[in-house]
Order: C-alpha cells, then sequence, then structure tokens
C-alpha cells in the first residue's frame, strides 16, 4: 500500500458501527470521521455535520455509504459519489440496474468510483453465482439463506396477539441442499427449500392459539415446515438477541459424461459484522481501482480478486496459489 | 461475444479430451484442431504436428495447454506462449511465481496473454483463499483436500507386494472441518486433517500383511488414520475406477467480537472434468483481456469474475447480482 486509505462513514446504524470496528483493525485504513445527521454520536470518532461533508472531499479517500436500502441510498447515494469514492452495499436486487446507472453518472461526473451493492447477497453470493454458472454449460444454481434471522417474519410474530417476544428463524432444509448438490434442482421449490423456526415468549394459557395463528399465517408461514417453541423471557433474552444468519450458493452440472458441484457456505454469528467485512474488502478495491484512475461505478462482478487483499499481488501469487 | 473464439489443444490425455468434449459444449468457441506428436489421435478434430504449431497461430485465438506440470509445462509452455494466447493448469505450487516470470516474458515477447495454473487448486480454491483471507482481519484458513483419488499414494499401494488392484481415497475429517469453521484451527495438523482409505484387491492369504505394511508406511500413510478393505477384483473394477476428487477451503475469523465461516467446496465425479472446466472458464477470460490489449502472464486472482461467463456484465448485473 502506497498510502493508509483515510476512510469515513455515513450512517451510523448496526453497519456503520460494524465497519467503524472493523476499520480499526485493517493495516492499511485509517479512520478520518463519521458524518452524521446528529450532533453527537457515542463514539470517540470525529464527527462532522452531513451537510457539510462535501468539503471534507480531499481529506477522504473511500466512504462507507452505510444507509438503508428502502430510501437512504435512493435519495441520497447519489450526491455522495459526486465528491468521493464510495462503496455502498444496496441490496435491493431487482433494483441493482436502475442504482448502477445513477452512481456511474455520478461518479463520472464527480471523477470518482462507486463501488456498488457489497456486501454478501448481493456482493459474495453474487461472485459466487457468477463463477459457479461460468464453470458448466448447463448449471444448475439455487441460494439457500439461513440459518438466519428473519427480520420481517420476527416482526410477523410478534404482531401475533399474547407473544411477548418472538424471534424467526430460516433454514434450508437438509434434503433440499443435498438434492441442489446432486443436480435434482426440479425438486427444489420456495416452500420445500427451507423451513421456519419460531421461538417466542407467551403466557402458557396462549401457546397453543398463539402456534395454529403463527403457522396458518398466508405467504409468511403457510405452507413453510414450521415449528413454533415457547421459551421463558430469561432464556429468550440470553439465547435470541443475536444478528445471526449465512447461506449457501450452490451450482451443480454435468460435464460431459461427469456430474460434479460447487458450493459456497457462509455462516455468520452477526449478519451487519460480516456484511461490513465485505463492504470493507470492496471498499479497498474501490480506492486502488481510483488510484488507477478508473471512475464510475463498480460491481463486484468486476473485481478482481487480488484488489481485496492486503498483501501485494506478488505475495499471493507466493502464497495463496 | 463479438466472434466465437477458435480454440486449439496441446496434450491429448485425461485434460485434452475434457477440454476437448466441454468446448463442444460452448456457445461462444470452436475447436480449432488438436496440435500432438502422434500422427493420429481417437478424435473427430481436426490433429496437426505439434512442431508446426506456429504456422496456424493466425486462426487460433487461444491455445489449451494441456500438458503434465512436471517436465512438459516447464519445458514447452513459454514456446506456445510466444505464439499463442495460452490457459494452463500448471499446479507445482511452490514453482508458480517462477512459471509466472517466465511465461510473463514470452508473453510479452509475443504480445499474448498467458493465463497461468488455473484448476481447481491451483485455481478455484486459489480464488478462495485470496478472497476469504481478505475479509477477515486475522484470518484463520485451512484447506482439505478430498474424498478424492490420490495418485501418488494409489502408486504405494500397488507397489505393496501381493496387491492385485487398489487405489487410495483421501477423505478430510469431519471434526477437522468442523474445528476450521469455529476457529480451533490450531487443532488441526497435517495428520489429523485427512484419513486415508485404502481399497485393494489381493489373495486372502496375504490380507493381514499387506494392511500392515500399508498402514505402517512411513510418511505416506503412518501416521495417517488409515483403513484398508479388501473387495473382489469384480467389484474393484467396477466402483473404483473413477476419479472422484473435491475438497474445501474454510476460512474464519473474529470480527470484532463476533465469529464467522466462509466455506468453499468441490465435490467432482471426475477429476480432469471439472479442472478442464475451470481451465475453459479462465480461457474465455485470456482472450477478453487479450483482445482488450493486455499482454503478459495473468493469475486467477486478476480476472474479474464476468470475464469468466458467456453472458455480458449488463446481463450478470439483472440477474445475478
Amino acid at each position: 500500500m502506497t498510502q493508509k486509505i483515510s476512510a469515513a462513514i455515513v450512517g451510523y446504524g448496526n453497519l456503520g458501527k460494524s465497519v467503524e470496528k472493523l476499520i480499526a483493525k485493517q493495516p492499511d485504513m485509517e479512520l478520518y470521521g463519521i458524518f452524521s445527521r446528529r450532533d453527537s454520536l457515542e463514539t470517540d470518532a470525529a464527527v462532522y455535520p452531513v451537510a457539510e461533508a462535501a468539503e471534507h472531499k480531499d481529506k477522504v479517500d473511500l466512504l462507507f455509504l452505510c444507509l438503508g436500502s428502502a430510501t437512504d441510498i435512493p435519495e441520497q447515494a447519489a450526491s455522495f459519489a459526486e465528491n468521493f469514492t464510495t462503496v455502498d452495499t444496496y441490496d435491493n436486487h431487482h433494483l441493482i440496474p436502475a442504482h448502477r446507472e445513477k452512481m456511474d453518472a455520478a461518479a463520472k461526473a464527480g471523477g470518482t468510483v462507486a463501488m456498488i451493492s457489497t456486501g454478501w447477497d448481493p456482493g459474495m453470493f453474487s461472485i459466487n453465482r457468477t463463477i459457479g454458472e461460468a464453470l458448466f454449460p448447463n448449471a444448475q444454481q439455487n441460494t439457500f439463506w439461513g440459518p438466519g434471522l428473519s427480520q420481517g417474519h420476527s416482526d410477523a410474530v410478534r404482531r401475533v396477539e399474547g407473544v411477548k417476544a418472538g424471534v424467526q428463524y430460516t433454514l434450508p432444509k437438509e434434503e433440499a441442499l443435498q438434492a441442489a448438490k446432486e443436480g435434482r434442482g426440479d425438486e427444489i421449490t420456495g416452500a420445500n427449500a427451507h423451513r421456519r423456526r419460531v421461538v417466542a415468549v407467551a403466557d402458557e394459557a396462549d401457546q397453543e392459539r398463539i402456534r395454529q395463528e403463527i403457522v396458518s399465517m398466508p405467504d409468511y408461514f403457510e405452507p413453510y415446515e414450521t415449528t413454533v417453541e415457547f421459551v421463558s423471557q430469561e432464556v429468550f433474552d440470553r439465547e435470541h438477541q443475536g444478528m445471526p444468519h449465512g447461506g449457501h450458493v450452490i451450482t451443480s452440472g454435468d460435464l460431459g459424461g461427469t456430474h460434479s458441484s460447487v458450493e459456497f457456505t457462509l455462516e455468520l454469528e452477526r449478519n451487519p459484522d460480516f456484511t461490513a467485512a465485505s463492504q470493507l474488502a470492496y471498499g479497498r478495491a474501490a480506492v486502488r481501482m481510483a488510484r488507477e484512475g478508473r471512475t464510475g461505478a463498480v460491481t463486484v462482478l468486476e473485481v478482481a480478486p487480488y484488489l481485496l487483499s492486503t498483501a501485494s499481488l506478488d505475495e499471493l501469487v507466493a502464497r495463496d496459489i
């Protein structure tokens, strides 16, 4: 690395906090500060008003956009890309082409790089889907999510009357994973690929009714195989406050009379920490590409693996190949 | 794709034959012919004398070097790279930097691209080691091989007196895989990461002696956990003539107080078919990079994922991200 990457963060929720703690562990990055709407944040880092972010552009090599995909990224990301090399985790899959177009125009106008849609899905899973599919003349490909906490389904559980606390974990079914590896993909449907595990706190008198309401809730839980476990508030507080997630991308196919499969698996104790780790590595790549003169939007599919590493290409060739 | 890639093969062993059958399944490639020392091969493809290969350089976009790593690649690869954009599967790990240097000089002199050390290890495993390691501030990383046929160990089995037929499968141990995922890498050693399964044919009177000779053979089998199964010649011929292989690259680590793991797994019914599939995808990337004006040696670490695909970047962004 020629010089340390001066990095800033905008957005200080779960993701921004994870990025902050991981920047501190990078040998080639230092945290310039956090841009926020709020006057003070619970951090030792410098905090600057987000409205004045552009004034800092000459001191920042890389801006982590740790903003929500629902409204913040669509509304704000392009204006940041005009001033900073950025890296985001925009995850609204079917709107990524539109996001890319907008970020490309902004980054080209600003002479910056906008690395878009990093994280794990999109992100790590995207590159594995592309690479896996490229290996087989007629690839069969399946993505499975979990075991992991689903925010939307957890909210649905908590809306059921009598539920004092509740979470929902989505788990891939073993038999579906096996079918994918063996190329029996036609057996896999949305409903039989995953099962749903609900853990809730409720009075004993309500439990059977709650279980019935949950398992019969259309779309959310019906027709999925759903189990509902009731635990004490104490157990719930101790064991079900995390944000575990993960998943699998499985690609298989025929290679001229023989069958092979390629599988990429993530097991994440805390979803935002890993999303941040991926965002960080792709942020490093964005800066390196910007230093080589690249401008515009860049997707993870366009990033050569060595650009993610703190090691030089020569070191990697000597070590990892 | 602007025009079909005109591809040729040099070397017509297991790998060359696999490449030939997979080229036939690519929408963007056609087989120009095979360069060989022999006058005739069992193929419908055009066969040309390898000594005259250079005369065909203007008609060939990509030359698959399907030659052995022991002597053929070191002796011959550079002279091919002077005339053709090449892709090889050179797998002598600690000599790859030297191979790269030699191929780089040859390819730059010839104005070609030399894509080196594709396949799965090196190759697919290399990119997964690099990407995995880049995600964690203090990555713990382990590579496991198998379940798969080991040629060297099978040869050692067959040298034992009284063995009429024999193969050896290397298998990763489940507990070592689990330890790697959980970050207990210090518990993993060479000897406890894998176990060895020998399947052999021998007269019953010889079996106990053979078993003892095998399990006590230093380095090859001792101190590994080794099982020796005797089967009939008939069962051997039916069930143990394949070339299965595969393996795992597991990277795990702490992400600021939480633990995550990333795993890449291959299950291959036939080793050379998958090696060929990877060589093919990286060959495609070599041609695309050459058409963009790149020259010299290129490692898999330098290849952006989208370059492996027959689909355009825009299609991939719309589909896979």
